[in-house]
């Protein structure tokens, strides 16, 4: 009897902390999500200076009150699932872990604390929330596509390390040390500051040939930026095409690929309505 | 009678002031984007210092006539209306109001002045002036692809903020507070300045590490620009779609997806013909 | 007799000069625009102090060796063409002779020369090099997709104006006039400098309150970066459907529509099958 | 029999320079990209100068083992092949050997071992990677998308070009030495720099008038930065949809447009089947 009234405590906990259909799992996650946030907003202000001086006591306090919750909440975790190992060793659960630590080990080593921002990494939970409202499809709409571009897209910035590679050391030819291209690495960093269109101005030519070279650059990558997005726009139409063809596959053969309003198979003649 | 001829004039005042389809409609809504274009300018003109030393009287004039023929305008839209209430807390009936407030403020608070620039909120009137063209299906079809594709990049968003207080805070770990990074809400700046190849140069890494950091953020926000772009284009590419096909529906069996010069119903045989 | 030589010589050049068929125009066209080129590097050179010092009669020379040739050429092309006016009055005939003025001015006007610089509007005539090549299809492509586009793009562009009227009057009143933001226009220059990503850095938000308005102006610029790529694309997406269905139409009825690979027309029966 | 032998030597030695399908071929491809990279990090840690004042004996030492590693690596190529001649003039081959000669050179000459940065144009055989992965069918589509649309991409960057010219010119006149605008070609070099949206900020206009024209300059390569991506969007889908048609040309009356998956013609009725 104790062992079942046990389970079933045990299951209603699951319930709250890892599911969101019920009232309660929805208070939790919510609940949650806001804990997340106000600990990294203290995170964040206490590393402004005149605030730290002002309410450091303030912050510190509050860092404690937020790690004893989430430690706790990870006990919880850890007491309600089946296979807590499951848990400890998917990325939530080394995320959460992580965000538990810094506070511990402040204890032994001073600064350790500043580790604290690695909490911001929690935030992957927010996309718990879409779970409550309906951004599921998108979410998964996008992330197919964004996984099948991934091949396409690393070979593209590949290229790009490689011109970035080629355009620095040339630069640092060209410019010298004494214009800013101290070293080739410098160079490189310049070469990804200015193929990526960002453009801090911290390092800049100054020869003719090397504005010249600069300008070179530029139009580069102001050309070439088209081509992750030409990739997945690509591969979202793909994606939405094929989405769109699946539920056609015939009842009786099964083979796929019939037009949208084809009232028969193509294949073996069956019906393809749907009664 | 007297009443007839009281509504008569109302109408016609209505006709005027809301619609855009009689000459006089269409010089009422010429007549006022002038005004309101007039009123900007002079506002913007005035904030600069040499110019309000020589002419601050003559701006301050022109901001009471401007002042007082938009009180007089908001007032006969209060009288012309025949619900006035659903005006005064539409959208633009606020946005007319904001623009007032200030000038009879500024007669109590010095100072109250300066927030005259709300007076560009009326801006937002401009876009009545495509309703005197053709761009009424031009702007219907934007703002529809635009409010489907506004879940996906608001996920989009969120990413991106989640990717830059992670980055902003490992970049504040790494640079330290006197290469200016001085707090993490800064570095957080710094990491939207660079993810978003804005790139000010007001703060920039130092360190080796935090010039290959920020390569790494650069290359990432190179990477991701496009997937807004791609969301919209599909989103656009589905809409232009569906649009095509949804006029089409079988008047009979209601069976979407005919060609959109099909003159029979190819399921049913009825005529698909609009009489 | 002597009329018709002289039509026929009149048609000859007509031929070099207008014409690029024959190897005599195409040589025409080619050196015209080596003579153009030059022309504009001998402008730009002469720009640079240290050339001008050690070259500037030089400079002076060859411009008015190349203000005699183009002189030359635009009389020529006033001769050899029938009705001179419809030159005269084209946007390359304008072009051609703002391109000669500036030399003749200077003359009478110390400071004219500088005008030189608008002789780069002569470029324009490096795009008849295409019909040389093979670009003519192209050239057409893109211009009838980015003509369909314009609409669209200024419904997109006056928006983002607007943003950037509100958005710099707020700047203005958050950051004043000691952190550079000066003035409204200037804090408007400054909006148009970050929702583009261009990000000089000249001007840069400073309060705490500033960098935050500033992020979402980037991240807003970032996401409605988008809007333009999305409807080219889709324009010339449209396009090319269209251009793809129109040699389709039904001899017999004309009516346009057909599947790609349909024999008969849907309308009325006719073969379409191209004999 | 020798010759046999040492034919077969031979044809062993090609299996693993020039293929990876077997082990050792892969194994050498994995230690030829590995040295390269290290090669290359040598040349650009050397670049830096502290490091090159405490450890420049060991990157010089290192450096030798690398050239002659690919020297030996370079003989190997040429004894191997049957027409060594080929493989000297192939694109690989000339970039092999541009990346031998500065080591050699610099016997000779002082500072020519700064030329060893054009090692890094060996990286260039990192695309051999993806041989051993399955990258080969996006590549070869990425490229030819990209070649089909380089026609398209070169005519828009001359219209950038040419913009960027005139607009630089323009600025000249109205920005004057003094702001920075000193010549015509540095003024161009401003253009694109703001054209393209990078915005180094190292020239940036101080008159209202400048101003005014930058952000008109801003907000046409905000714009038309929309071209480059629409066309290879554009270029992709077509290239994906003609893909996907041209095997289905019928065998027997060769017209084209079947369905993917059509077992018949739909116009003579033969078999599309390949056995």
């Amino acid at each position: 009897m104790r062992k079942a009234a046990s389970k079933n405590w045990q299951f209603r906990l699951h319930e709250i902390i890892y599911e969101s259909n019920t009232p309660a799992g929805k208070a939790f996650d919510v609940g949650l999500l806001i804990a997340i946030f106000t600990s990294i907003a203290v995170v964040m202000l206490d590393s402004v200076e005149h605030l730290h001086n002002q309410y450091g006591d303030l912050f510190l306090m509050l860092e404690w009150v937020f790690t004893i919750i989430f430690t706790i909440e990870y006990i919880l975790r850890l007491i309600c699932i089946k296979r807590p190992l499951s848990y400890v060793f998917s990325i939530l659960g080394i995320i959460d872990l992580i965000a538990l630590i810094p506070s511990f080990l402040s204890i032994i080593f001073v600064g350790a604390q500043s580790l604290l921002v690695f909490r911001a990494l929690r935030l992957l939970r927010v996309f718990r929330i879409f779970k409550l409202g309906h951004f599921l499809t998108e979410i998964r709409f996008l992330s197919t596509a964004l996984k099948g571009s991934v091949r396409k897209i690393s070979i593209f910035l590949l290229t790009v390390l490689m011109l970035t590679i080629i355009l620095g050391s040339v630069m640092y030819l060209v410019e010298k040390r004494e214009n800013g291209f101290s070293n080739i690495p410098e160079s490189i960093y310049w070469a990804i500051v200015t193929i990526t269109t960002v453009g801090y101005g911290d390092i800049s030519p100054v020869t003719p040939v090397g504005k010249f070279l600069a300008a070179v650059v530029m139009l580069i990558g102001y050309s070439i930026i088209a081509v992750p997005t030409g990739i997945l726009t690509h591969d979202l139409a793909m994606l939405a095409r094929d989405k769109k063809e699946l539920p056609e596959s015939c009842p009786h053969c099964s083979r796929e690929g019939h037009d949208l309003d084809a009232q028969f198979c193509k294949f073996c003649g069956a019906s393809l309505m749907r009664s």
